[in-house]
């Protein structure tokens, strides 16, 4: 096991100011993280619910004509299958009982927040985002920040791509990677000719466990050679799986930290969330070099344990300073949170126990 | 309802010898289909299952190193979803009971067939092709035939392309749309400076009823700008929908051809698979015109309701000869048919009918 040199939550649901009078926040996390000029910057999720409540009524919120309504169905009409999520009776079609945006967060040493937007920085607003937009992952290339980031809607669960320069004035792309697909995260440069991306399409018809996937890019826009490179050939049982950080280029390769999740018992819909490490060839990144024995973190503080949804662990962001990796991740679904490891721990932990 | 002007059975399973002594065919069906010389080339699926049979076992066949190897398994550890498809109660996985390859049969007048190759001409190899390759579809592009086609294997159903100048040599291409894409149909020409496609991701958690959507291309290759085209807007009430045949160019717009199932009842499976006909601007394709209001096509022949799986018309091929519309599908998941309707009489039906 790894041992984590440092940790902290950072951010919770008290320090972010909602977006509406009547909503609450629900949870601050799975920030996507940059450095940019001096300072850190995260693109965290906001998930908010209507504070009304209405007695045999459960509230389901959507954007309507560039607004969110609230759409009030009778409790006995669903079934809820967790805090988040609720499937119809009539038709088996599920919706979200809460609706994120993504809000940006400042800190000049990474570590402290000095400051959150007052105001939603990027608001669910296309077709495609009509029940929120997610967990942001942010790749700097060239003189622009990309921004993958999940969107979900009645045409389903997407990704869809964003750009900036500075932070201010942000730019959407639309959808790179169709239904089903979250866990999109892109290398900070071209390899050979291409950018590239690993992404994790699901299966409604499942014919092998979840894996992730890579794929090619000459454009960021443009997606083909499609290959799935962690999952089916596991030793590892889990439920869920994607990638987590944009990778971070080492001298022994690409690394990937990604998370995977186990069901608790027979009634678990969630699963815990745990972290894996993954080091793929720095000229072929389809070539899978090996991966941790062992999960790097699991949830262990009592802000990982509990929480809107519990036992969640979710890198989404990563800075490198020397041999000092920093991980950004979301806890309990709940909290923005940071843990600090020893790279060459994780590569020693990679090459050791497992080489391809 | 639009009336059916010839139709006719032109290959059964029986026409088609099996790739080998200990499989049978048990369907020859959902051809794609192009224009070659002065003859019509069809790339039929042929779907095969052993012969044998053992008591209490069930037979699942698969490519391994190269060749199929049957994998029995006892029949109490699946459930059978219906008669090409189990799940294991352990893991919740599916595989297929019979396997597809693709083959290629002639004919000189479009409707008499010729020829039909005695060996796989197209067959299942890559590791995503595991479980077959199934459901051509063709389209000219230049000077070479680009065939989409679903290869299914534990890392789900998806989508490839291949390539052919002759219908001798074929090139394949990788993975056009990942898990779970099916019923991709190129156009046959770049509308602007990018190449477009229909295709039908299926979402594992649905938030809307089934779609289809539009991608487009720089190079047939690398897929992005996707956009729900038909489905959540539907006054139609289904369980699937897809395209059909690639969309074919008409004075009023691309006109598209697709299938959608609904379900008999509870315990249905399957469906009923209708035939449905939707025009779309020529110089915008996002821009649908109008959709037929009935089906233009039900399973009505007893070659359309009785076989594999019956009650379907599944179309995958179109030729068009002045207003002459023939129409090439697959029927109940066992033949290959055809039949002639008359395109005024389709354009009519959706321009009176429906018009966004």
């Amino acid at each position: 096991m790894i041992q984590r040199l440092f940790d902290q939550c950072i951010i919770t649901p008290d320090n972010v100011k909602p977006s509406r009078e009547d909503f609450e926040v629900v949870g601050s996390f799975n920030p996507g993280v940059a450095e940019f000029g001096n300072a850190t910057y995260l693109l965290i999720r906001v998930a908010e619910m209507p504070k009304e409540k209405r007695d045999g009524k459960i509230a389901l919120p959507g954007v309507e004509n560039g607004n969110i309504a609230i759409d009030w169905q009778k409790i006995d009409t669903v079934n809820i299958l967790d805090e988040r999520l609720v499937r119809f009776k009539s038709n088996n079609l599920m919706r979200l009982t809460n609706i994120s945006h993504l809000r940006l967060a400042k800190s000049r040493d990474g570590i402290n927040i000095d400051s959150i937007d007052e105001i939603p920085t990027i608001s669910p607003e296309e077709p495609y985002e009509e029940f929120g937009i997610e967990d942001a992952r942010i790749t700097p290339i060239g003189d622009r920040f990309y921004i993958t980031y999940v969107a979900v809607s009645r045409h389903g669960i997407v990704t869809a791509l964003a750009s900036t320069k500075d932070f201010l004035y942000f730019e959407k792309h639309g959808i790179i990677f169709p239904t089903e697909n979250k866990d999109v995260v892109i290398f900070p440069e071209k390899i050979g000719n291409n950018y590239v991306a690993f992404h994790r399409p699901l299966s409604a018809n499942p014919f092998g466990p979840p894996e992730i996937w890579m794929a090619y890019s000459p454009d960021l826009i443009h997606w083909g050679h499609h290959y799935s490179i962690i999952g089916s050939d596991s030793d590892w049982e889990f439920m869920k799986v994607g990638a987590g950080t944009p990778p971070v280029k080492t001298p022994e390769g690409w690394l990937e930290i990604y998370h995977y999740s186990c069901r608790a018992d027979e009634t678990d819909n969630v699963g815990v969330y745990y972290t894996g490490a993954a080091l793929f060839d720095l000229d072929n990144p389809q070539r899978l070099i090996g991966k941790s024995e062992h999960p790097i973190l699991i949830p262990e503080t009592d802000y990982e344990r509990q929480g809107f949804l519990s036992n969640i662990v979710f890198p989404t962001g990563v800075i490198v300073k020397g041999d000092e990796l920093f991980i950004y991740y979301g806890a309990a679904d709940t909290y923005t949170a940071i843990t600090k490891l020893s790279l060459q721990d994780i590569l020693d932990d990679i090459t050791k126990t497992y080489r391809n």
